[in-house]
């Protein structure tokens, strides 16, 4: 089975997405006839030198991502993981040099068609009387034992393009700035981790992995690393890492011990999760701080891929402030990060959290009667929801996920164990504040916020006033709250059409004289009507909107709970005589 | 089975995830007892207004990537896909009202807990006196007939994100920044495609694709789409997106017309390759061009994803003017990318190839004699190279992948073309270049680029003199050049053996009165021997590296090759009597 890839051919890869880059940055362009990227204001480089970078495609951003003022001047691509060919990097050379440049340094990653073309090209162009120099990069930390062919190199490659990049923006010449990158290049390493494999246009997975192995230290072109690991905790993955790149015994190590300092790039190879690449990020930093590294600058992004590969590579480079001034160099080139000019190491991570406002001195006289009458009120709704919970979660088992008495049961027992605490505030404004606050930490889900909503938002209009036509305008400002948040209108099949019918009612009170219970007993007659009238609604929020209609036939459990809790207050005032 | 993640535990992940951008970027802050990071420079707010947005994790770069001068204040990140809690939405909106801010504006994605959570946070700010407003971003245009519940919100959120940054940057207030913003975000769409789906940490794939399937229009929690449809070329997936996305018979379309001016987001959903991440850019690109509409400015990259996704977005976002002057606005936010602020439409994207350099006139006397005997020479090596491909195919069955026989002829038949051509050139540094480019063209592999590069080097020091310690020094540049990019060294059991020995062999030439053809025939028999002694060595470079020494009884055919190169030359001089 080959590779699901979003392509238009698999022989157009390398073209179609060089082509694709370079059509969305205007400061690109392609060089006709070849698969080359140079930036398009060649012109303003005369006298300066050419950096030129490249190779196989697949490792996107790479290279062209890293072309603009202050990184390279073009790239060459090969096909995907394959080197790019002599003719193109030829041209490449030609294109700079005559367009002023006074040299060219080609950085190279070291593998062997990459060297050989690069080297041939180069040569010609020597021939040619063009001076152009070569920095083969090779920062891999994997081989514990060197290799005739030498480290490999990866995404370390991308801080050789950056510190090339501001020496020659800064007018350096090319014989100064190959022996300062060279000098550079040899002191970092990278080491790659990954989950999976990843495939070439067309071809299969590279290699397999159980479910409970990770490969360590792998290339960039799918192939398989130095060896397996057990899944284990990002923690432990980065620790091992760290421990592998800078341990003395690997003979590719980078000598990063207690005390020095570094420049960190967390890369994605790919297909992992930015989520993942954070906690890795996290892991890193804690690590590295831990072993006494101080972290210059911490670079975290897709920078080196292997295609969709889903594994990180770390790369440590040590540094000292020169090097550091190069690294934070201006830079337009695309792919590389905006980067704070600060250490990592020794800032403060952490703000405290900021002080919450004093309550409100309760203003309304703590009146031992209407303290007691709110307790029995609240009471008696705890009873009634507690009582409904089989009814309304039979009720939510035809239209949602059945647990809509659970949930107003959950909000019952927390109201009944902070009445438990002590007296509840008795003015109306702080009680409704105080509800809010424990529906919405204690009921949770959808009706814990929606119920803390309209509280708050009904607690607003008593602070002032407390008499009727202000427990008036409280209610239409919970039912606001609730219908703009909560996108629900009158007709949609949710607890709102039980609040809105008595809201409507509600409105009488507004009028000098109305009679408290009078109104409020016709406000519950109308919710528990329109309660009872959601069982012929369609649903036109919430979750029971993704259901056909036709499957609901019983009345909104919602709904059918607003109702009771309102009865239930109606009940005690009207057994209190208020 | 549960997905394979680099986490250090499945409750930890949105943690972890945040502290590791928190800890890279030192511009930012962690907000004590809160999943809230912050801008750590918020006391240089006072008198602006703050942005706070956010969401569950599983997005990221968005929305922590966001923060910074130029966008947003801070976030607050849910649990993965999870709405983040009211109390850490109101501790953020707190922390940047008591540094002096003079109102906040949040920014919310449409999804019914996100704007439950983030009201009721809102209501209960404004309780506290502090001003805030809210605007809800959906730019979702997947569904062609509204739901009630609202477009979601998508990757445009981050566009918002720099319009509403760029204005608050600005000094504008909150109630003119809530307005213009409302604005835009009612200019933009977004669709969705991907080749599977995601898991959240801990849980199964969220939904199962065919081998020819991709979804499109899906949301991004991993939520599947509108519609299935069968894989097909990325052009063609993208004109079906566009048109979906901008018919005006999809009441979620986004109105681009023909001469419309838009910002062109090409977002990765998190585990597809930027390789064809780059092809999808060139193809909406080319689409949207072929419509007719003006691309303003083109953003590439992973801004809002869905944990590891391998799919993409596009967002459309209808611009003017001042609106682009925004979107250009400096940030130091980290995901935000180095963008020109150049159009990306009516730019043009290719350069001239360069001019190749006149070949220098052929200075030598074209002595007839002489090019009769090149020509006998280079014949002769072919009818020799041809007669070995099968000994020489066999060899490197043993040690490679058994086409070293090939190759050699493939060189061999392209010589024999070009000889029919016309005379070869008289000069012989321009023999050797021009031999350089045949090979490396049409020989191709690691044979052709070394043999290409041996030529080049060799021709250099021909071209001034062409006496017998010139031709000295043309094999020891050819041999240093092959050594240099090639990275073998004489015992590496290669083709450099056989050339090395005759090399010093030839060395003999530089005495004053050598002998060519005694010289000539010592260097040859050094050369097979060196040939024949290949057979007990280890393989040190190349291919054959990889291959146990027990496995390698035969001698390597490169350098067997070689040496019968030397002989066939050699036997034409003797013939001629030289």
């Amino acid at each position: 089975m080959t590779s699901k890839k979003l392509v238009n051919s698999v022989a157009g890869c390398a073209d179609d997405a060089l082509a694709g880059l370079v059509a969305c940055n205007p400061s690109l362009q392609l060089l006709q006839g070849h698969r080359v990227a140079l930036r398009s204001d060649l012109d303003s480089l005369k006298g300066r030198v050419a950096l030129l970078s490249g190779g196989g495609s697949g490792h996107e951003p790479a290279h062209a991502g890293f072309i603009g003022k202050g990184m390279l001047t073009g790239v060459i691509a090969g096909a995907v993981f394959t080197s790019p060919a002599v003719g193109s990097i030829l041209a490449a050379i030609r294109a700079v040099a005559q367009a002023g440049t006074v040299g060219t340094l080609l950085i190279v990653k070291n593998y062997t068609g990459d060297r050989l073309n690069f080297g041939l090209a180069r040569e010609q162009a020597r021939a040619e009387g063009i001076p152009v120099e070569m920095v083969v990069v090779g920062d891999d930390s994997a081989f514990t034992v060197l290799k005739k062919a030498g480290r490999r190199g990866l995404c370390g490659t991308v801080l050789i393009h950056k510190v090339a990049g501001a020496l020659a923006e800064a007018g350096v010449g090319l014989e100064e700035i190959t022996d300062r990158v060279s000098v550079v290049a040899k002191a970092m390493g990278t080491l790659g981790v990954s989950l999976s494999s990843c495939s070439v246009p067309g071809s299969k997975p590279t290699f397999e992995l159980a479910a409970d192995e990770v490969e360590l230290g792998l290339g960039i072109h799918g192939e398989a690393g130095v060896r397996r690991i057990k899944m284990a905790p990002a923690d432990e993955i980065v620790a091992l890492m760290l421990d592998h790149m800078t341990s003395s015994s690997n003979a590719s190590h980078v000598p990063v011990q207690p005390g020095s300092s570094v420049v960190l790039m967390v890369n994605n190879l790919g297909g992992l999760s930015f989520l993942e690449l954070g906690i890795i990020a996290d892991a890193a930093v804690r690590s590295l701080e831990g072993r006494g590294v101080k972290i210059a600058r911490a670079l975290v992004g897709t920078f080196m891929s292997a295609l969709e590969m889903p594994g990180i590579s770390l790369t440590l480079l040590l540094v000292d402030e020169p090097l550091l001034k190069l690294i934070d160099a201006e830079t337009t080139a695309s792919a590389w990060p905006n980067m704070a000019k600060v250490w990592v190491t020794g800032r403060k991570r952490s703000r405290a959290a900021p002080t919450e406002p004093l309550a409100a001195p309760d203003s309304t006289a703590a009146a031992g009667a209407a303290s007691k009458q709110t307790v029995l009120v609240l009471e008696r709704v705890c009873t009634t929801l507690l009582g409904l919970e089989e009814h309304l979660n039979a009720l939510d088992r035809a239209a949602g996920d059945g647990d809509c008495g659970s949930t107003h049961s959950r909000a019952a027992r927390a109201i009944q164990g902070w009445l438990k605490e002590g007296p509840p505030p008795a003015s109306p404004a702080q009680l409704l504040s105080k509800l809010s606050f424990l529906l919405l930490e204690k009921m949770g889900g959808s009706s814990g916020a929606l119920y803390g909503l309209f509280l708050t938002a009904a607690a607003q209009p008593l602070k002032a006033k407390t008499d009727l036509p202000a427990w008036s305008a409280a209610m239409d400002a919970g039912l606001a709250a609730m219908q703009k948040y909560g996108k629900a209108a009158p007709g949609d099949r949710t607890m709102l059409d039980s609040l809105w019918a008595a809201g409507q009612e509600l409105q009488a009170w507004r009028s000098p004289g109305a009679n408290l219970l009078q109104i409020l007993t016709k406000a519950v007659k109308s919710a528990e009507a329109a309660a009872e009238a959601t069982k012929n609604m369609e649903a036109g929020a919430g979750r029971a909107s993704y259901i056909s209609s036709a499957r609901l036939d019983q009345p909104d459990p919602g709904a059918v709970a607003a109702a009771a809790i309102l009865r239930a207050i109606l009940e005690v005032l009207q057994s209190q005589g208020v």
